[in-house]
C-alpha cells in the first residue's frame, strides 16, 4: 500500500484522481487538501465521494504531510505548484505533479511562455510522464511532469508518424477541442453554462501556452526541432478533447498501411485504442477512462495525412495518466485501478 | 462463474449492461443477441467496448442461448420481452427481464395499459426486484420483474414515509424529469438531439404507462389502495431522473426528523444515500452508478413533505439494479460489481 | 420616439433589454451603464449587438441619465434597484423595475425574504406589471414593478381557474424548473457549464424568494389568502421555464372543457397561446419571445388538474414584459417590437 | 407583395423559411408541402409557428403550387429536388433551391459524387447564389443554386485572402464543425441527443460531398484549381458553424493589417462582420441571423494566417441566404425581412 496526500483536492482534476485513487487497490489516501474548503469533508465538496472517501480537506502544510505521505499528487495551478514541489522532494516524498512548472526542459522558454522559475535546477532531473512514449524513464523519477491534456492526445496521434519520418514535421497542423471541463473549477464569467452552452470558438489562437510543450515533445520524436499551428477551441460538452491533424506525407500510403503502421508502433499497449479504417474517434467512446483512442486517414488528392485523436481530458489528459504513472514508479501493474469501461451514453 | 447472455445488447439498457458485467468479476459473458446488428462484433456497434468485449451479435434463438447460459438478461420491448421468457425458463434459465412484461401483478392492469399478456400465469410467480424493499423474494427467484426507472426513484423516495404513516397516500404528487437514454436507441423524431437539446417538456401527463407500476408499489407500502399524480419530463441529458414528490404529513415533523427517519429504514443498504439537510440530489452526483440519493425537506407553512430523489435512470432504474438482483440470485456479495464510483464532471 | 436608458446593461437581463430595444420602433436608447464594462462600447461586452448598438457603457450616474432619458429600466440586483430608484422618480423620470424591489406590497413581506427597504412609501404607488391581469394599472404608471420569471409563467397558468373558483387554493403545489440564465451572468462556481450541463436539481425548496410573490398575485386573484408549495429546480438549457402546476378541481371538468376557460379568458391577448389537448408546451416553442404557452389536462382518477406552462424567462419572464410595459406606459400598441418569431430548433 | 412557396417544409430548412417569411414585409406564402404531414396545419408541426402561419401542408403538386407562386423555395433532399425544378422553371416560376443539385457546374464531378444527374442542361443557367461574391448575377436569375452551409462560411472566410493573392492556395486546410440541425429531421440514430450530446467527432474525413462545391468556388476566387483538406466535424448544439482555416501567407502580414484587407473587400456588406483583431467569432454571436463573423490572426512564427469565420447554418448556411437571394431577384432591399439581432444566451 502506497500512501498518498491530493494537494489541491477541490477541482475537477483533484475529485477525479479521488475517483480514479479511491478504486486502486494498492492506494490508502491519508490526506486531501484545499484552501477553499478547508475543515470540510471532502464528500461535502463533493457529494458524489459520499461513501468513498471521508477525510477532512485540510490547509497545504508541507511538512505535516510529508510525514504521511510516500508520494504526492500535486493538482495546483502552474507557479503555486512550484512553490511547495521542492520542499515535498526535500521531505522524500515523490511527487507528481499535474500542473506545467517541470513540462519544459528549457528554462527560458518557460519564463517566455508563463513566468520566472524558482526551482530550474529540477528541471533537467523532471520526467514528462507519457509512459507510451517515455515508460523507461519514468519507474525511477522522483519528480514526474505529468503532461498536458492536448499536448497527450496531440504525442500519442503523431509519434508512430514523427518515429517513423513517414510526414513533413514543417507541415503539421494541429486543431484541438476541448471539453470545459479543461478550463477548471474556478468561477469564471468565460467558463459558465450560458456561455458555454450553444456556443463554439476557438480560443488562443497562435498563442495558447501548450504550443511549446506540444512543440517539445514533437521535436523529440521527429529529432529535429518542430513548429506547429495549435488552435484549441472550447466545446460545450463537460469531458473529452478531440485533435484533429493534418500533415504532408512524405511519400503517400494508402489508409490501410498507416493504420499498420499505428497497430505495431502501439502493439501492446492496453490505453492506445487504433480504431478500424471505416471507425473514427469520438469523445463518447472514452468517457471517465484512460484510452487514447486513434483514427488515421490517407487522403491521395492532398497527399496528406489526417490523424484524429480522442481522450479525457480529466483522465489520459490528467488524473488516469497520474495514476498510470504512479502505478509505474511503485511497481504496480501498469493498468492497476484505470480497467474503466467508457461511460456511454 | 454464472454463465449470462444478454439479449438485446444494442439498446442502451444492453450497453450498460456489458459495460457493468464486464467488470463483474463472477461473470462469463456468453452471448449477446442483437437482430439489427446480426454478425457484427458488439465492439463495432459500441466502439466503447473495445478491449473488454468482442462477442459478435447472435440472433434471437432461445434454445441455443439455453444450452450455454445460465442466467439470461431481456433488455427487449414489453410485448417482445413476453414471447420469449417462457421459452427461457422452459428451458431452465434463469431470467431478469428489464421490460415491464411481468411487473405488474394485476392481469388486467396490464392490460389496460399495454395489450394482451400471452402468458399471465407467470405474473405470480415473478418478483419485482426492488432489493432494499423486496430483497427476502429475490434470491430464490426463476423469474425477476426488473423495476421501471421512474418506479425505481419513487418507490425509495416514499417507501419510509409510507411504511411508517407519516403522510397520507390521497395526497401524493410526483413530478419526475428523466434524462433522454430512458427513450432508447431507436430512431425517433422526439428523441433527435435538435427536439431535446434547449428543450424541456412535461409528457405522458395523466397517462403514462408507469403510473400502474407506481401504484401498485405504493399501495403494497402504504398497506392500502394508493392513486397517484405522475408527470413525467424529458430532460436534456443523457442520463438520470430526479423525481420531487409531494405528501401531506399526518403530523409535521422537522426536516431533521425525516432525515432520521430515512437514515433509520435504509441503514445497512449500501445504494441509498440520504443526504444532510442542507444538500438536496442532484443527478450529477450519481452519475454511472448504482446509487439512489434522497433529500427531505418539510415545509411547516403548507405541513408538507417534499422528497427529491435521484438515480442514474441506466443503472439504478436498470442495468445496475439487473446486476444486483442477479448478485442476489447467484448468492454473490450484493455490491460485487457495483462499486462504482460517480463520474463528476 | 421615446428615450431610453438602461441602467445595469451588461446582465442577460441588460442584453436582452438591448436586443428587443434596438429592434423597437419608437424607442431611442439614450444611455447603457455597467460598472463593469465603464468605458466599453456594449457591442464589444456582447459582440452580438454589433451592427446594432455602439453605445459606451457608462457609470450610473442618475443626474446624467435623468437629463436625457425619458423612461428608466433598471435591471440591477435588488437592493441595488432600491438605491437609484427614488432619484430617477424625482428627476422625473418613469422607471420599469426588473428587479424584485418593488414587487410586494407588505413591507414587512418583503423584508422578511429581503433586507430592510430604503423606500417602503413608493410601494403602495408602484403597479406590479403583469399586462394580462392587470393591464389598466399599468399605463398611468410612474414604477412598474416588472414581475419575476417564475411568478410569470404561474399566474398566467393559474389565473382562469383562480378566477373561475373552479380549484381549491389550498391543494396549489407548483413544481418549477429554470433555464441557467435565470441565475445571471455574475460568476459563480454553481453556474458553472460543468456544474450544470448533464445535471438536475431542485434549489431553494420551501425557502425560495419567489414564493411571497407568487402567493401575492395568487391570493389576488383567488381573492382568499393562498399559501403554496414551490419547488424551483436549475435546468441545462439556457431559456426557458416551464411550471407544472397540481390542484384539486372543486368540480371535476373534461379537458376540453378546461381548455374553453383558458381560451375565454385569454381571448384577445396576443402573448397567451393556449395549446390544443392533444399538445403541451414545450420551452423550445416560445424561445426568444413574449409567449406564455399553456397546456391543461383533467384527471378524472384524482380529481386533479394539471397545467403546465412555458415561458421565455429572459423574454415574458424579464425583459419582454418590461418592454411591453413600456408600450402601455408610452401608449404604443401592446404588442410593438414583441412580434418575434419562436427561434426553433 | 411575392407569393412563395415553401415546398418540403417540415425540415429544419423548412420552418427556419417560415420564421423568417412570416416577418417578411413583402411576402405572402401561398403554400406549404410535407409529405409526411399532409393535412396538417404547419403549425401543429411546428408549434413555434402559431400565431404567425396556419397553412395547412398539401402534396408536392407542381401544376397546383405554380397557379398561385410567383417563387418556389425548394427545400429537399438533392435528387428530389431535380426531380420537380424544371417543371417549376417551365410553369414560369423563379426556383431557389436549398439541395446540392444545381451548384457544381460541372456535371462530370456533380455525378462523381452524388448520383447522375437529370436535367444537366440546367447546371449552366443556375446562378451560385452568394450575394457577397456574386450578387450582379442573382438579380436576374429564374435558378438560385443555394449554396451549401460549409461551403458558405468558408468561401466568405478565404476571398479576400484569395482575391488580393496573399496566401498559397495548395496550403488550404479547413476544420469546420457544425451544429446537429445540419443533419436535418429525419429520425436517424447518429442525430439522437444521446449519440450527439457530451460527443464530438469528425466525419467524412477526406470524402464530405461539400468538398467539390467549396473547391470549385475557390477556385473561381483564385483563379487557379484549388484543392483542400476539408474535415466536418458534429458539434453538440442546434445551430452553428465555426469554420478554422489555415493557408501559408506569400509574405507574411501582421494580423491588423490583415484585418483591415478584410475591411476593405467587405465594406459595406451588412452581413459580414469583421471581428477587432482581440476578440475572435463564437457561433453564439450570430445565432438566428445572417451574419457571417470573421476573424483573423497572423502567426509570424509559422507564417501562416488562420481564418475563424462562424455562420448559423440554417440562417446565413440555408433559409437566410435564400431570403437574401430572393430580396434580390424580386428587387426588394437587400436586407429587408433579416435585420435580425442574435439571440444571446
Amino acid at each position: 500500500m502506497v500512501k498518498i496526500a491530493v494537494v489541491g483536492a477541490s477541482g475537477y482534476t483533484g475529485v477525479e484522481l479521488l475517483r480514479l485513487l479511491v478504486g486502486h487497490p494498492e492506494v490508502d489516501i491519508c490526506c486531501v487538501t484545499s484552501r477553499q474548503h478547508e475543515g470540510l469533508p471532502i464528500n461535502r465538496v463533493f457529494p458524489s465521494l459520499s461513501g468513498f472517501c471521508e477525510l477532512v480537506c485540510e490547509p497545504l502544510d508541507v511538512g505535516r504531510i510529508a510525514e504521511r505521505a510516500d508520494l504526492v499528487f500535486t493538482a495546483l495551478p502552474h507557479q503555486s505548484a512550484m512553490e511547495v514541489i521542492p520542499d515535498f522532494l526535500a521531505a522524500g516524498c515523490k511527487v507528481i505533479d499535474l500542473s506545467a512548472d517541470y513540462r519544459l526542459k528549457d528554462q527560458a522558454v518557460y519564463e517566455h511562455w508563463y513566468q520566472e522559475h524558482s526551482s530550474p535546477e529540477l528541471l533537467a532531473e523532471a520526467v514528462y510522464g507519457l509512459p507510451e512514449l517515455f515508460r523507461e524513464q519514468i519507474a525511477g523519477a522522483r519528480l514526474i511532469a505529468n503532461p498536458g491534456c492536448y499536448p497527450t492526445s496531440i504525442a500519442l496521434g503523431l509519434a508512430p508518424l514523427l518515429k517513423n519520418k513517414l510526414i513533413d514535421p514543417a507541415s503539421l497542423i494541429i486543431d484541438s477541442k476541448s471539453g470545459t471541463s479543461g478550463a477548471g473549477r474556478s468561477a469564471k464569467q468565460g467558463s459558465l453554462f450560458c456561455e458555454v452552452n450553444e456556443a463554439f470558438k476557438a480560443y488562443g489562437v497562435a498563442s495558447h501556452r501548450h504550443t511549446p510543450e506540444i512543440e517539445q515533445t514533437l521535436s523529440t520524436l521527429a529529432a529535429v526541432p518542430v513548429q506547429v499551428n495549435f488552435t484549441p477551441h472550447l466545446l460545450p460538452v463537460n469531458r473529452g478533447i478531440l485533435s484533429t491533424i493534418y500533415a504532408s506525407q512524405n511519400q503517400v500510403l494508402e489508409t490501410a498501411e498507416l493504420i499498420e503502421v499505428y497497430r505495431q508502433f502501439y502493439s501492446g499497449e492496453t490505453f492506445v485504442r487504433v480504431m478500424p479504417g471505416d471507425q473514427l474517434p469520438d469523445v463518447a467512446w472514452v468517457r471517465g477512462t484512460n484510452f487514447c483512442d486513434l483514427g488515421i486517414v490517407s487522403d491521395g488528392r492532398t497527399q496528406r495525412v489526417i490523424v484524429v485523436s480522442a481522450i479525457d481530458n480529466l483522465v489520459k489528459g490528467a488524473a488516469g495518466q497520474a495514476l498510470q504513472n504512479m502505478n509505474l514508479i511503485c511497481g504496480f501493474n501498469e493498468q492497476l485501478g484505470l480497467g474503466i469501461v467508457p461511460l456511454f451514453p
